[in-house]
């Protein structure tokens, strides 16, 4: 259910957040406030340990020896919490894998930190999102 | 090709680092700097607008009327630069779309502004990403 | 000059960010919201090289040799830029300097840098504030 | 005492690394890796709620009623944390004061926390420094 009320604000910041508001593609305020409040609301969750989702993303090359084995077997002691995986092949040498993680913030980044220390992933990056059940 | 070369560091301060790295699960040093170094030219790519790889994470309830429809037209206008998009259906209500693009990194960075814009998305993230090229 | 308008939240965000409000100690949900929106107009000042203020803090050990010397030949490098400098004992050995600085944004940023990079800097951060006329 | 080991790197991100630590002014490598590693040892520290040290930066209207006088008292429940303040008129209307903290990661939160939350503050930032210790 949604609610209404009013809030006040500067004129002219007003004004500049209206512009922001152009630029960023969104319909009306509402919109945009409520993608402020909620990126507060996802950083909570995390700082306070709560069920949340992590999307991990590695890039690396796979020709390294066996990489590919062990980032299957990390995944595995976490099987419970992964919901899924896609791999990306990018080109000749470099893929992309990008695993779908549901579970208790802290058990998300331990994932997370056990595979971007893979010898070998090139990059590892770990989006903090969220169940939707608190932004709801 | 690797590149042997030497660093010095105050004792105490790699005393702490080894212990970071022990509960990062990091190999040895070489890997945990590699990381370090790595995030930073990733950072750089982002900033000179290089070719990158994103991926932009989508919480929303699927009962949000016509929203799909919207974040597939949206998917749409940017085809030549989305790799995939995994759909994960997450409770009764809410679910997460997770979107892997190539692009120049202001093409992603405006692909995942509209898309996190949308009526009814409850969460957008975009994780800045690398192609693998600038880290091998 | 204040200008009111109402939007529209779904009532469990609502209650949630009510929470928040009263955790962070905020009057009202006008000057939570204000806040919100005015980080993303700061960040963007930064973004599009504006006339901003930086505030740099620096810590150190002052038993580096010449490191003091040099701290302050770079910053007359910038000295038109450079409001103030404040220097604090932390203990025995450590130093911390915190300078204020009004610039483009690339400036300040670079002025940062230089700082940073000093061989004996323990510790470099930059603030990214802003001179406050785009947030009134 | 300084503490010499070697790492090894890929050639070509070295090479890439090298043209970064020349744009950022670092006299050698040692220096740019050992500023990778503190900036994750002092996140660590504010993660682990130690003692640490902060820098608030406040940007407000001093025509605001009675902002200055609260801005006070709110320092004064923090008094024993409390370093320094600098006090800066940048324009006719705005002002920033630079407030040097030194306490538990969590304190300096709250101050900052309490400062920025309070009316007619435009802009509040804690810059999460260092008492250096843990750095040397």
């Amino acid at each position: 259910m949604l609610k209404r009320f009013s809030i006040s604000l500067e004129e002219s910041l007003l004004e500049k957040f209206d512009q922001y508001i152009l630029g960023h593609q969104y319909d009306n305020r509402s919109e945009a406030i409520r993608d402020l409040i909620r990126k507060v609301m996802v950083r909570k969750e995390w700082d306070a340990d709560k069920q949340v989702m992590g999307v991990i993303s590695l890039v690396f090359d796979h020709h390294e020896p066996r990489l590919q084995e062990k980032i299957t077997l990390v995944q595995h002691d976490y099987h419970h919490h992964i919901i899924s995986s896609t791999h990306v092949h990018m080109d000749h040498d470099n893929c992309m894998e990008v695993i779908i993680v549901k579970g208790q913030a802290g058990e998300v980044q331990e994932l997370a930190d056990r595979l971007t220390a893979l010898r070998g992933i090139r990059d590892g990056n770990l989006a903090m999102s969220s169940t939707g059940k608190s932004l709801s």
